[in-house]
């Protein structure tokens, strides 16, 4: 099979070209619409999620172009000549606001605002959405690992079960922005600058058979990089074979251990023999590293069951976000130009909760304390809204249960979109990739501690209040109404 | 951010790194050994799995090689420069045997078995279960899909779910493999000659806001294209508008509706009413596609309940595998060269299910009775040992309960593995992508019938018979004997 080079202007789907045909054909292609990215729910039965692929979407705006095998393939497809001819002038040409990369965000909450011409709006919606869906998914549930693991370094191991190559590369980044320590995967740590770190594997015991000898191979190779060797002591027997021979290897040389790793078995119980063992041994400083099916949980009952465990390693589990594989990220059309202003657009629904929020391009603010530094409320608005004034009470109240209200005082506020094109113009300073992760990555740590704990518990988080501009709520009411009218 | 470019040759855990070094220090790095790529489950509750990826593996190996830049990065790790320059010379010089693209293979059975230097086969390891393991696991849940939805056709429309650009890809490739019948992914379509397929989305309707309008512009479209327009009608309201509109515009145009999509709501309810409107229209040729958060089990029932679908969209479920995100695939290491024979290895566990096959590189057959034409039993042997003679009645035994007992008579025996790599050499013929998945996708239709229904049941199937040849079973229980006497 010869090897095929994925081009990355095809990522779309064919009912994209089959619309922009009909616009084109009505001679409406250009008329220029405003697209919103967001969830309805937050993943993992959170109240939240990290925000991660914006930058990624950005450059695949800003480089959209079909090649000539792009537009081969198409009229291949059957599509008349003169709609290909106009496919080869395709485009990015509008604005693109959104948050920054790794910004906490919230159900409803437009993460990404698009506004341009519908041909090109159409067409780049499954990419954005393949981009940032899974992304914003392995980082938030990473979120999630650290937290459980309170401040212990986590090593994200994840590449053999990843889906493919470019989750592996992506979802190493993601995990790390969302405060993960270092990876296993070489090719991440070579793009996005992160620490890459690894052990040795129970191969390396089996290949001569005999572990003690296997432990020397593998102390002797550490020792000439001035480490102190990790040993993988469950081969065999963990505290029976793998210890005992660890230990033995180490006073043979002369050496101190710098961990060992435990990969099966009963992680609370053998974790904690081997802390024993190694204090007895004298091996005091020696740490212990854990890995085997790891999660969130698992780490917190094992934290509740004080094993002295000073390391994890994540990977599976955290990789492909395997409780929820999937973050339902839409896009959505939220208002159309007709005559040169916005008219708003609702997606209706039986199910209250995907009944879209109308009118846009929005804006969403997040009011911060100035007393205790906290994040209080986040507020979506219409475009045209002035900002709340900062030294006047502000009132703001659930949109669906109206009369809970919260007047909000001594606040900043934070515009939490950015514009990152603005007619098809990337704005953003060019960056080498390794720099704009370790940013996120000290973003997330900024915002971790501004956000009130116990929204970013792991099961049944206290709500964080996202609440629509009265102008905004408004709009809303009026629009299901006279839609209920019909 | 500037745009990353991935490096496949990076694709590697760090651990194989620091332990080829420590090979390469002892002197042992071109000691050859055998690694069998094999999983210990079935996925989903099922029997079998679908072998897809296998010649993007062999491929990979093929072409494997650090490039200056890869090199670097490494030598920033810390590693000694003489290590590094060794590691210019990397390639795959080994031995590749694996099962056929889209074979149906069982928990146990190496899929892939590798043979040659430690060095080489120690670095290759996560990348070679970062392809199998997401794209095997991706065509079962397909295969389940297809086998729900009895003969109808399936669409794949995954792309804004997939985990990743390469997930996206790869997966709809898979989903075609295991017997879908297109995708919505262009880019998917371009490179594995899969049909795409598309209708049109809710923003389509909502451009406008008049739904009959938007339909008029559609079909338009469609027409032009000589194509019975398919109308996508829940974006309001099925039955009270999307059905009777779409009607009223094809009477008005005096076209044929291709079909109809509904996207939400029952399925159930739906379809059967829209059916009946269709009918009593004179749409009878109407067909009915329906999406929304589908799978096997929910397709199956369905069907039960008569929903008169004929066309069925399937996306998140199948291209992430929602129900189990990840296939464990491992990769052990199952004999070493000792003085030019090949000495077993075997790892243990305290669970039975995760102790090894030993010894290699086996050979793995498959049984098919002369009768009936149906597969019967697979065996496992050791790589000496002579295939069974067709013309003698042949015992097989089940390894755990060996009383367990079968004689097989009257078969025709295939082997299973076949020789992709040969001493770093690709000895596949150089066919187009596109060829080599239409010939997996023909493999596995031949194998469906090969195969009784009963073991490709989706829930409780009937176990398929993978046995150990005598020599095998024995090696394995001595060596398990041996290792408890210690």
């Amino acid at each position: 099979m010869r090897s095929p080079t994925p081009s990355e202007g095809l990522l779309a789907d064919e009912y994209a070209l089959e619309m922009m045909r009909a616009y084109w054909l009505a001679g409406q292609h250009r008329r220029r619409v405003v697209k919103e990215v967001f969830f309805r729910k937050a993943p993992f039965g959170g109240q939240l999620a990290l925000a991660v692929g914006i930058n990624q979407v950005a450059q695949y705006l800003a480089e959209l172009k079909l090649s000539e095998e792009d537009l081969e393939y198409i009229a291949g497809l059957g599509f008349e000549p003169e709609f290909v001819e106009h496919l080869r002038g395709l485009r990015f040409t509008g604005t693109m606001r959104a948050v920054a990369e790794g910004t906490f965000v919230f159900p409803g909450e437009p993460i990404i605002t698009l506004v341009g011409p519908i041909e090109e709006l159409t067409y780049v919606e499954a990419r954005i959405l393949n981009i940032v869906n899974p992304q914003t998914l392995v980082a938030t549930k990473a979120f999630r690992v650290v937290e459980a693991a309170e401040g212990d370094p986590v090593l994200e191991m994840g590449l053999r079960r990843a889906q493919g190559g470019d989750a592996a590369i992506y979802h190493s980044r993601a995990a790390y922005i969302a405060g993960v320590d270092s990876t296993s995967n070489l090719e991440a740590g070579r793009l996005f600058g992160i620490p890459v770190k690894g052990t040795h594997a129970h191969a390396l015991v089996m290949l001569g058979g005999d572990e003690k000898e296997a432990f020397r191979l593998w102390a002797q190779s550490q020792i000439k990089l001035g480490r102190n060797p990790t040993f993988l002591i469950d081969t065999y027997d963990s505290l029976r074979s793998g210890l005992p021979n660890a230990i033995a290897v180490a006073r043979e040389l002369g050496i101190r251990i710098g961990a060992i790793r435990i990969d099966s078995g009963d992680l609370a119980y053998l974790s904690k023999e081997c802390r024993r063992m190694l204090d007895e041994a004298g091996f005091k400083d020696a740490k212990i590293v854990a890995s085997g099916d790891l999660d969130e949980y698992v780490i917190r009952d094992l934290k509740l069951q004080k094993a002295p465990i000073d390391m994890w390693g994540v990977g599976t589990n955290m990789v492909v976000a395997a409780d929820q594989p999937s973050l339902g990220g839409v896009y959505k059309l939220a208002a159309v130009d007709e005559n040169g202003t916005w008219s708003p657009r609702i997606k209706i629904s039986e199910n209250p909760e995907k009944v879209t929020h109308p009118g846009g391009p929005k804006q969403l603010i997040r009011f911060r304390s100035k007393e205790t530094g906290y994040y209080l409320a986040d507020l979506l608005m219409l475009p045209d809204e002035p900002l709340p004034d900062p030294d006047k009470p502000f009132l703001i109240f659930d949109p669906v249960h109206t009369w809970k209200k919260t007047v909000l005082r001594n606040f900043t506020v934070e515009d939490l979109l950015l514009t990152y094109i603005e007619d098809g113009k990337l704005l953003l300073p060019d960056q080498p990739p390794d720099r704009v992760t370790a940013a996120a990555r000290e973003w997330v740590a900024v915002q971790r501690k501004r956000f009130y704990e116990e929204i970013q518990r792991l099961t049944n988080p206290a709500s964080y209040k996202v609440d629509l501009s009265e102008p905004l709520w408004r709009l809303k009411m009026q629009m299901l109404e006279s839609m209920a009218r019909h």
